[in-house]
């Protein structure tokens, strides 16, 4: 069984994530996604919980049909410790497609297998832009999958992200 | 959808454990399972690392057919903390399956719904019988499902424990 | 019997606080005062030790004459076990009062009534201008009651501001 | 002013508490009150949070009528840096009451003057006799001042212990 | 340059550790020694500081010459990212001299190469019989190397002992 | 024997710091090292670890030829244990030399001696420099002892400098 390790902060999960699901999915047998800085939540670059974000992942997914991992990621702030952090938490994969410069090379220091998979339209795809969006009142559903978007919605999403990005 | 919550330490996932999911299986559309003391491994209590176990309950999981979310929940120490800390690493739940006094005491005080399911023949079929075996040189395949002794020869698992525990 | 939650940072307490004490002192029976951000002092921002700034609080309250408990609130980090922390550390609370939105949501997600109750000429009665003019050798006993003054005046208060943001 | 410094666990208070706070009041001008392992509850040994010991500290006091200050303090594990712990989070005192050597030990070190204080009656007169006849469903309420029975009772102290040390 | 690495808690330092140094500083340029569970000090099992630690084997080392680092390594308590601290922390080496069966097993599974090196004598010479002599007040200083004992000696280390250990 | 204390984060060490080393060798009969922020690398601003700066400490002293203790000092995030952190990690030492504001106040808060000693030509000495002209691919060797660059040289640090400053 070959597996490969992909790793976002997913806030939220956008189409960009679901483009580079999309295509590691024909390569491997399994996905094995970690979901990074997984204790904050309510923060304005953080607005979701771990929890919530694996809903997110649970139904974009259910869409591509791919067998996969979800797991949550806590930041250690000791870069030096992350990859071991990684693997403990994880079941074993074979390579990492990423286009972080750290994850790449902290993995690559490892010895572990990296390939680059760059974001499609990563300028209007990510999650900065979805949450501007939200905090502005303009359209972020169109960058979400659908399912997704239902996620957001169900659990009040863009309203906690409005709340606590008020001025005190 | 119906979700229950389940948690244990799964060192190794046992028959036990597959008794659980079976019974609770029918009842919900979805099981979240909590993986407690991820952080730990590599001790004579706690073998494998939250990754393994993911893969043993993967592995298991498989022949019951249900659908689950499993991930990894790391000791806190701080018991009035803890069940937030469950909410926020975990897709929401309806109602939590437990025979765990604590367990069960801090989802009540937290107004959470808590159904009790006693263990399957819990004298000889817990995580401590399995090791004992391991340890001992005994037969503890019979033990765990099959595809979970698998995933533990493919780790060397027996041979970590023994390993461990030898006296300095 | 009726408390009133009221979480600050405190640095140092000034006549804005006590503004807030002498409204909020005539609905309840006792005020709980969590002290944010505990574990934190030495810093340009945030000079003061907890014990300090309990030592202002009981000073400055002692001129109110309110029934209250002043509790040290490390940061967590977390903002999703935030109230759970706060519960465990303090006396049961019947409501909060609080002008600050992220201390707001968290509360009203959790299910307790909060109240909104705006700071007294907030541009001059600040910890940032307070700190600002101990800085620049500018009045700031005016903005502070006047027990508080003479607490920070027996630590040395200003003195070790200026120290520790001289310049490297 | 005169400030006496006193710690313990307070799971929970009891006469033994009361008996030395008695006795410490007359000598000094306030007492500040460390209660310690602030971050342990829901345990077997440590049953209540650091917020129900303060209301059970502040019910006990309200009959000798002395000046105090109670303040959480949370286990460091590290015991070379626990009395700059308990210096940050207290008001100055200038004397320690102590029975227990590791604290005194730990303050002597640092310089600060130390006064041993026999318990009352230990035999008796602990916490965890108090535990035990919670448990036992014999008589706990002779062992506490009258008002820490009823802040007890209020939050159903006797039956959360009975209930987090049933046998799995 | 070749250089080994050696872990210990050295509390205190032995002649059983000097023995082992002797041993291995033939055969490399450097020993790097790691000063485990670094963090703890004041406890009858661990009586002394990683700083006062540093000082008995500086002194004790002195005596063969051999060119060496001592590093404190605080624990972690997740010994799947343990190899991953120690290597973060020491100058690089190419071979762990050990006894301790689960140092020797996780830096086997990091790949590193592993020698075992049998302690000498040590029934009498470890580190629990020179802490139960200090306190039955019996001969400790014939098991540790004379420079260590005047460490000792001068930071008062048996009086620390004796008076952490003395029951309540 | 007299001790001076100097603390640094050494990112990487430069000839400023040979200069500080030059000036106190003559003044003491051992320096003892703090290697600051030890928990972290890889990251634009502490590219190195602690065990890669010891490295590199070790080497420029060999040149000064002066008898010292290099010791990684971890981060704690609270000022006010700072100073016992320290201590508890270090040999017990006479005084300590810092031109850094925040050191000089904790050191005599705690009422060690401290001298003050200017860094040498700052300007164009410091880490920062030094790491903007790896990342500009300029200069860098000539601002630091040719045994340190030599083993940045042999780590590939310039390298890994600029692989995790890379834009993403």
């Amino acid at each position: 069984m070959k597996r490969a390790f992909y790793i976002g902060r997913f806030q939220p999960y956008h189409n960009g994530h679901q483009s580079v699901m999309e295509r590691i999915a024909p390569l491997v047998d399994e996905i094995v996604i970690g979901v990074g800085s997984a204790q904050l939540s309510h923060e304005v670059n953080n607005p979701f919980t771990a929890g919530e974000r694996l809903m997110m992942i649970a139904a974009a997914l259910r869409e591509i049909g791919v067998s996969y991992h979800a797991v949550p990621i806590e930041d250690l702030r000791r870069n030096a410790l992350w990859v071991s952090h990684v693997y403990s938490m994880t079941p074993y994969f074979d390579v990492v497609y990423s286009n972080n410069p750290l994850v790449i090379r902290l993995f690559s220091e490892s010895g572990k297998k990296v390939q680059t998979l760059p974001m499609y339209r990563r300028e209007t795809l990510s999650g900065t832009e979805v949450r501007r969006r939200m905090l502005a009142g303009e359209d972020w559903r169109s960058l979400v999958p659908d399912p997704v978007a239902a996620v957001i919605d169900e659990i009040g999403g863009a309203e906690r992200l409005r709340a606590i990005s008020s001025s005190d």
